[in-house]
């Protein structure tokens, strides 16, 4: 049982809270029962190492045994050691330590993707990870994310995709131009998700392969970009409300692509 | 100037911070440029205080010109005075003090409303932030909320809904029985949203007038309640994921509603 707050193993796993050891080491901490099994589920040949105290192994007993049976390192540890590994208050009894994996863009497209998300320049954690844990739940085959966003191996993102970033692949620090460039080339649709786009949903060329295109919280796409894509698409609000937030209108956007809200 | 943090006046803003206290005194705090804006335009004569910083007035010189106009108290105070007035570290220069207003079910139901949101028991401020900003996004009549709800004028829940709980009737402390039958009598259809529900989204009834059911981010709707509606409705997702969260799942049943995601 690890029961020292201030042992090197400890310290050792809280420095992946920062993002340049994450870099170094290639290595990120996933917290939380849901993001754990779907871990272990999904990419268990990753998962360096899984702490889990008394009351959580009681409580997950099934995903403590997939752990073994995954050949995963479980290690027993008091509620002190996993609150200080954690960078959150109440990392419900279990956290693993996983190695990142970086599949390319030409990874992805050589698999003909149907439907892509790219987020460019997106900064803020919670809206990152539901983009990710939308493009999932609609059936997206990868996220793509430019240099300059968020890291998406930051506790903060990895808790808010609930798993979902096992579930398909995240291509990061990409060039925006190159890669708008490289999906066209690949027939795949670009389409800039934007307040001011003359397209509206509804009437928006869902059919073929497509990629949403979502910029920064605060300030959008540059213009420079929205020209490079195929179509620039608003999702229609009313008239008092300013906009929608970056993980509402990707949310809706991916749900008509996957023709969740269309009658069939 | 307003330059002492320990003054009676910023001890009695800060305490607005408390639901008890906001209780008591039938006022709330709305902080940043967005939140503020949309109070005075639609509810300028609830707004008992605006206090702004120099920088501020300087950038939002057309806000604090459309308090003068609407006769608000502007009160200029330095940032140690705002940051002391706030529960949130930047409050961008800007925090008025508003009357609450307490709309009742009877007064929504008078104006023969087309499509409203229940929130039963849901607990996250940053989900019932969202919830109203799509609900007013996507053109609802009124948001209800049930008693063991959050507080829907606390700091959290006033600021993720960026100006919206000023367009929108929010009808709070309700009970969930008595609600639903009330809607029931006025002919408007009550969709409870569940994961489990058997009606998948694109083939759900919204052409007249009906009420979204959104239940607890943990437990979801009880099943006496679902019991009472008149379907139970599932965004279709993909099998590998577990749910979409409370406030994704809104946002898709609410752009659903509006049209803003069916091909016309």
């Amino acid at each position: 049982m690890l029961t020292n707050v201030r042992s090197d193993r400890v310290r050792s796993v809280r420095s992946l809270s920062r993002r340049s050891v994450r870099e170094r080491t290639g290595r990120f901490v996933v917290d939380g029962p849901q993001g754990v099994r779907e871990a272990i589920r999904y990419a268990a040949e990753r998962v360096d190492d899984l702490y889990v105290t008394g009351a959580a192994a009681q409580r997950h007993s099934d995903l403590v045994d997939a752990a073994h049976a995954a050949r995963v390192r479980v290690h027993d540890t008091d509620e002190a050691v996993l609150a200080a590994m954690s960078d959150t208050e109440s990392p419900q009894g279990l956290l693993a330590v996983v190695a990142t994996e970086s599949p390319t863009l030409d990874d992805v497209l050589a698999r003909t993707p149907r439907l892509l998300v790219l987020l460019s320049s997106v900064r803020d954690p919670g809206n990152a990870g539901t983009v990710i844990r939308g493009a999932d739940a609609f059936g997206a085959d990868a996220v793509l994310v430019t240099e300059g966003s968020v890291d998406v191996h930051s506790p903060k993102v990895v808790r808010s995709t609930v798993g979902s970033i096992f579930h398909l692949p995240v291509v990061t620090g990409l060039d925006v131009t190159a890669t708008l460039d490289a999906l066209a080339a690949h027939g795949i649709r670009t389409l800039a998700a934007d307040g001011a786009g003359t397209t509206l949903l509804p009437d928006a060329d869902l059919d073929g392969p497509h990629a949403w295109v979502m910029g920064n919280e605060a300030w959008g796409l540059p213009e420079e970009v929205k020209a490079r894509c195929a179509d620039v698409v608003r999702v229609p609000i009313h008239d008092r409300v300013e906009s929608l937030n970056l993980a509402m209108a990707a949310t809706v956007c991916l749900a008509a692509s996957s023709g969740a809200t269309r009658p069939r």
